[in-house]
């Protein structure tokens, strides 16, 4: 939608498993034409790999007959080590595989919440490899940017270390929180559980595979979550405001200092 | 402002530490009239202690000389048994304290973010006790009724119980998590994070208070999620995306269910 609104490709294809998902894309103006097969991609420059990140694997082998030489591939999944390091593996020798994790988005899926804004303002983090073409690089990069995007750069590694902090605990998190209060309290839920809960009603699947393709990364930096809190509850137990104040206000300082304007 | 805006009281006075505040709540409309001492309370029907939670138990025996027969005290204190037990030994006998909780607000705090529409359509928990007269808790049911809220009634005790799950323990995991994420990581935060962690920029004084005043019940429920927690990245670590995936969907039902629309 995006692509197609700001005129950037001559001719935009969506592939769906089903009539139903292209009718809707081709009435929500997403997309020229539709496709349940994935013949049509040898004829595409670019190729945008958009499922939860398991499917994106599982689809590398059946796409591989399909792509023409010097076509980029590319992806939009949350993890890239995993994404990154099957392209390698799969696709045919001479095939440019490029990852990418636009960091936008919502708690909402699918073409019925598609958004031709959505990737304004928002931070695109591309992970190429040294194998990588410099020219597709820079091609991608200059996709990214008009459609409004910023981009950086980052190894799929260093990728899916930062993102297990800044997105992956998180939504840990907010799944464990509603997990454990019990559904008859939450009519006296306010807006701070509302808003801090917001992430919890995003696609379970999507999630699960998240998680598990990037479990390495997630496990430790849960398990710095859990240290803090564990020493949290401690100077509770004791009393310590003096402590417990110190904590709250570095958290309110990197609040108040990083996020109070982030990427959309 | 509320109560002014809506008319309900001939003459709304301020008491605050500095002249400063009297001022700014004077010029925003917030008071009729301000002080910085407590004598003029002999005069006053009703009278609402809105500070953090150990301020309000500490000015009880303050106000206690100035508390004419027949007027109401109550307060807006996040965490309820230990304020009511406080008023209950320190008031004389025949002052009416009733405890109230307003579930309204946001991370923000101080005169400069006052609001008069704050409780339209919010949730306002009054926890009185047997021996509290009656009619004295209709008025004050009449009073949040009028300033566009609606009311609910709870003990003490069921209060703090259910807001140590759904207000207390989302604070303090918002407060850890972002102990948890290093600093350098925040520029890839998205908007998820973004209002995952809204409420850590809340104030650290009133919040430190509020843990320390509740602390048994909240040790219980921070208990109850970290066994949530713990269990859910044991199912991470064997790659068990089945039982990830009923997790996650549970808790996006919660959410979808209970917190689309919640007490503003």
């Amino acid at each position: 939608m995006a692509i197609r609104q700001r005129g950037i490709a001559s001719r935009v294809i969506g592939i769906s498993r089903t009539k139903k998902t292209i009718n809707k894309a081709k009435k929500a103006g997403a997309i020229d034409d539709g496709f349940c097969d994935f013949k049509p991609l040898s004829d595409c420059e670019l190729i945008i790999l958009c499922s939860p990140v398991n499917i994106i694997i599982n689809t590398l082998s059946k796409i591989k007959p399909f792509i023409a030489p010097g076509t980029i591939i590319t992806d939009v999944g949350s993890t890239k080590s995993e994404i990154v390091k099957s392209a390698g593996m799969i696709l045919p020798k001479g095939a440019d595989f490029i990852g990418a994790h636009p960091l936008a988005g919502s708690e909402k899926s699918g073409i019925d919440n598609a958004n031709g804004g959505l990737f304004e303002k928002s931070l695109c983090v591309l992970t190429p490899l040294k194998a990588n073409s410099k020219k597709n690089i820079r091609r991608l990069e200059s996709f990214w940017l008009a459609l409004g995007s910023r981009v950086s750069f980052l190894t799929p590694s260093a990728h899916d270390k930062i993102t297990s902090f800044t997105s992956h605990l998180p939504h840990l998190i907010a799944f464990n929180l509603l997990e454990s209060i019990p559904a008859v309290d939450l009519r006296y839920a306010a807006s701070g559980l509302r808003d801090a809960a917001r992430i919890a009603a995003s696609d379970p699947l999507v999630w699960a595979d998240i998680f598990i393709s990037n479990r390495a990364a997630i496990l430790k930096s849960a398990g710095k979550f859990q240290t803090h809190f564990d020493k949290f509850l401690k100077l509770l137990k004791s009393g310590d405001s003096k402590r417990i104040i110190q904590v709250i206000k570095k958290a309110k300082f990197k609040r108040d200092t990083f996020l109070n304007k982030v990427n959309e």
